[in-house]
């Protein structure tokens, strides 16, 4: 094994491309993409693509703070809890109200917290600092009203405007709808929203030897998982997954499959296919439909790479990526090249994960001069985060990248960490009960 | 206003209680619901309520590595670039073929990645360590081999059951479903799985002044923003919102809407109609249709809360969640207390945000002895986090809510976290290129 390791070292150096380079020439190939109209309820996670501004203030009006009375604050500027002040009660508002009448000198209005301050009120005095309790009214407006302490003008009235003034850009062009920006936008009236559309990713799987998870065990067959996984690793990053089921090794197969995800999707994601073997089609019927190369990332798992554009029946050109067919080859990739591109469509710059410094608690080895993504288990203890393997690291034990909650990096040019070295994780996960 | 404060502070604390204590007295109302079965491709983010136990071998048969040759070890112990060993190649195997030929002593067999192991064979020498290039065959399988370089017995050979040996339990219930499960699930054969169903929360919004944000707009109304605010936080939280349009403050417009939301929900959160003014009937027809308290949470924003317990004309108990009617107040009492229900209902136990400790860049006042939840911007810089407050911290400055990446805590006895302090942030949203 030492002299194979060895060829592989001397072998590969020269053409292989970094994970860096890789990304940033597959991201020179997608482009933002359009805008569409969407109900804000349906339009979490996507992007604006107009800037929001206040077409009224808001609060649209002067309105109470409290629910009370509307007064003058000079009629009680004396007001003491042994010398309260008794005031005319001339009306009473409730929120949605418009008022119909005026506080003069002397007089005060009973008022909702959030109705529309009346003409000539200036302050707002809240029910606990009044007699209305004494008054056993049972929530009736009492024809007058004792105040206890004063209140300065302005008091407990929201001025018009105080949130957000009439003209004003509220969110900008370019946010990410979460929760708290649907609510601005019904809160400014926005039924519908302007937001980049969320990007179609056609998943081929191709192989003789597959079939689907849904049909029963046949021995010398193998279940389909990249198309899934990728599917929902597609759909978790934001983006429309269609898969475009199992094409078998022929030419014909492929190519229908191919024609049918270029019609739909802003891009064309195949598994498999791309490694040396002969039987490996896919590269060529790709080279039929347009340009395509296979470039060889330095990174472990998923070395082997193909990506190019297609040219559909209608000219349209599609970026095709094309992942390793190992199940963690896959969506490593996906992760670190597909995902990107994904943001790119939707206009989102942070494809970036978080990543935390660990100590490791195992050894990763790096056999052959790549960047090795090791499926990591980390945890937090004493303020400190530690990063264990999830067991066998061959790249096709999906099982150890679906116990894992990142990766472990190490670095292209270390042969090795050791344990108690401190690596840096990227956290694919975000475990919340662990942080 | 500083009489005022100090009579919120003497009037309030008795009845007041802790924000663990209204959560864990709102969970003991909830279960975990029940199973459903969906396909896998539907069923992300969702837990599992059955182990996976793998059904067969995975892979299913020793196999190859590489593409290469399958031989018998023995018969290249002694191959060397300058004395190449020449094996008779009887045959190819594809990925997804089975082998209807075994090797024999001196014999070889050309094999693809995936492809299953011939009987005879125990090892593997990829095609780049023998003269397959020189032979000039263009991938059509030559009479006869040489091979440079020895490999071991199990040389390049995927052990059947390598990977998950059949009868392994690979997948405990009680997982929550990645995209790297969903490919595992996938690889074992499961097209479907038993998974908690998601609950559906009914939103209801109160008040005459309420008009939709589809509607025009109309001076002395108000656009309901809190159905859609919260809607957008149930969707993110992984449950199903079901808004139920405006109710007018009338008794008829709440029990039509009430019955709606009992029928069809596994929760029903209101916003507004908590607190204390008169026009609130909200609290008056819940009393009709069950059990019903009002709390005050010692936390701002977010003080009065409704909670109960619906009874619908089935007989079948529904929680009721009354939030209040300030935007902010009502997305931040959904944070604190809606979404651990949710989490509980879909059988999740991390609800808990991650938290981060933070430099204060600005003061936040406690004026009456409640836990502040204030609005704030995380950033990082020099491996330091800090949090600036955005802007107005009122109750009903949504914007200041959208804004905000945590909520920065300053606990209830503290009346003031100065500039400069460390505080607890809760991270309601993960920027990731900001870590």
């Amino acid at each position: 094994m030492h002299k194979h390791r060895e060829h592989l070292h001397g072998h590969h150096h020269a053409d292989m491309i970094s994970v860096e380079d890789a990304r940033e020439r597959i991201l020179g190939f997608f482009s933002q993409l359009g805008t569409e109209e969407r109900a804000i309820s349906d339009a979490l996670g996507q992007v604006l693509t107009e800037d929001i501004v206040g077409k009224f203030d808001v609060p649209p009006w002067d309105n109470s703070a409290m629910d009370g009375y509307a007064l003058q604050a000079p009629d009680i500027a004396d007001a003491h809890p042994d010398a309260p002040v008794t005031l005319d009660v001339i009306g009473s508002i409730a929120a949605g109200d418009v008022p119909s009448q005026s506080v003069k000198q002397g007089a005060a209005i009973r008022i909702m917290t959030g109705a529309p301050l009346p003409d000539g009120a200036d302050a707002v005095v809240p029910f606990e600092d009044t007699d209305e309790g004494e008054r056993g009214m049972g929530g009736q407006t009492p024809d007058e009203i004792s105040v206890r302490i004063p209140v300065p003008p302005g008091g407990n009235v929201r001025p018009a405007g105080g949130d957000i003034a009439a003209g004003t850009t509220v969110i900008e062009a370019g946010t990410v709808l979460r929760a708290s920006e649907i609510g601005v936008l019904a809160s400014l009236g926005f039924g519908t929203v302007k937001v980049i559309r969320r990007p179609v990713a056609a998943i081929l799987a191709t192989g003789n030897e597959l079939i689907e998870p849904s049909e029963a065990y046949q021995p010398g067959k193998i279940y389909n998982s990249n198309s899934y996984g990728v599917a929902a690793a597609v759909h978790a990053s934001g983006g429309i997954p269609k898969r475009l089921g199992i094409a078998r090794d022929t030419v014909e197969s492929i190519s229908a499959a191919l024609q049918e995800g270029m019609a739909e999707a802003d891009v064309v994601i195949s598994t498999a296919g791309v490694s040396k073997g002969d039987y490996d089609l896919v590269k060529d019927v790709l080279a039929q439909h347009g340009r395509i190369e296979l470039w060889s990332v330095r990174m472990r798992p998923a070395k082997p790479l193909a990506f190019g554009m297609l040219s559909g029946n209608d000219g349209r050109q599609v970026p095709l990526l094309g992942l390793p067919g190992n199940p963690v080859s896959s969506l490593v990739a996906f992760e670190q090249l597909g995902r990107p591109a994904l943001y790119k469509m939707m206009g989102r710059g942070d494809f970036e994960r978080p990543t935390v410094q660990a100590v490791l608690e195992e050894p990763i080895h790096n056999y052959d001069a790549r960047r090795v993504y090791a499926r990591a288990i980390v945890s937090k203890r004493n303020g400190t985060y530690y990063a264990r393997l999830t067991g066998e690291q061959g790249s096709n034990v999906l099982t150890s990248m679906s116990r894992a909650n990142g990766l472990a990096i190490c670095p292209e040019d270390d042969p090795v960490k050791q344990a108690g070295e401190v690596v840096t994780v990227q956290m694919t996960d975000w475990p919340e009960s662990v942080f």
